[in-house]
């Protein structure tokens, strides 16, 4: 037996497919949006159709872009020589706002998941190759998480450049372990204080 | 400076704006959206807009329903002598899905917050008192949380219908407290057990 109305129970249906949004989400989402105006309704529904339109991926870095290639492939002040790997765009998106990075990026559409079936393969890698041999890259930086799906993707990926390292001289780096900004090193874990002082610099 | 194309801001914007949903929550879903095809964002779009057609609010009860006054307020099956008065509609449903109540309800709207500024007079107070008039109630069940909120709100509908209670011989429960299914007596906290054995029950 249904509840709610029809379009209270289609809405709350919709909901569910996404990613991390259970029924009891959905059905409280859908009963605060049944009191809004129909103007909110429109915004809501424009927001989603508007996705559509005017909005392309990047040939070149896999990013989603309104033109393609994107603003930063095409930038002529971003460095060609540096290519920074990432597995996702909000990755690119935290990465550009520090500031400390000039170069280009390579969305590599997720990580390596072998449990799942998830290949390096069936990620975008062919793309990642034909960009060293185009593009005059000398450093790839590989910007993955700190947890065992983004290290077992470097790791890949670093095999999977090595012939561009012996050829060409590529460089291949990945992001920097150590304290996080604001820690206390008697309250660090052992893993990331080791890998401090393991990675020390000069003061 | 804008990191993502204007239709990703856009539904992230707008999603921001549904409770519950922060930036980075707006941003996954946005991302995980973008990656969907035209006729799934056309669902999402459409369940959305479909919230206005067909949706009314019962003038009796409060509750969104297809028809007014709705499904349960017009059904002659139901007992009208027993109204069960829930903050909101979700309360309801979670009623029904027992199937142990057969009355009718009132939707008032939400909870008594004196610090927010909402008294019971802000509810919907007022129709609650005109059906109690006029539909020959005899008990008024006050179904509301366990917590600060609900036990106050409880307390101002208490007293709202001691007119009721002194001129009509209106009977006013609450819901009853002791354990949850599958509790330990052991690991019961002293508020809940407390309640327990103060409203014990011939075995």
């Amino acid at each position: 037996m249904a509840y709610y109305p029809r379009p209270i129970l289609q809405l709350i249906a919709q909901l569910t497919h996404l990613p991390g949004v259970g029924p009891k989400t959905a059905e409280r989402l859908t009963l605060y949006l049944a009191g809004r105006s129909p103007a909110e309704l429109e915004a809501y529904a424009n927001a989603f159709t508007g996705l559509q339109q005017a909005l392309h991926t990047c040939r070149s870095c896999g990013a989603y872009a309104e033109e393609d290639p994107c603003g930063i492939c095409r930038s002529p002040s971003r460095d060609p020589r540096q290519l920074c790997v990432v597995a996702k765009q909000q990755d690119e998106v935290a990465i550009e706002r520090t500031g400390q990075f000039h170069g280009r990026y390579h969305v590599l559409g997720g990580s390596v998941r072998p449990l799942d079936g998830v290949t390096l393969e069936q990620l975008r890698l062919e793309p990642l190759l034909r960009r060293l041999r185009e593009e005059g890259v000398r450093e790839v930086i590989l910007a993955f998480n700190v947890d065992v799906e983004g290290e077992g993707t470097v790791l890949a990926l670093k095999q999977a450049l090595q012939p561009y390292v012996k050829s060409a001289g590529l460089r291949v780096t990945k992001l920097a372990r150590g304290l996080p900004m604001g820690s206390d090193v008697e309250y660090a874990d052992e893993v990331t204080l080791g890998n401090a002082i393991a990675g020390r610099r000069e003061a």
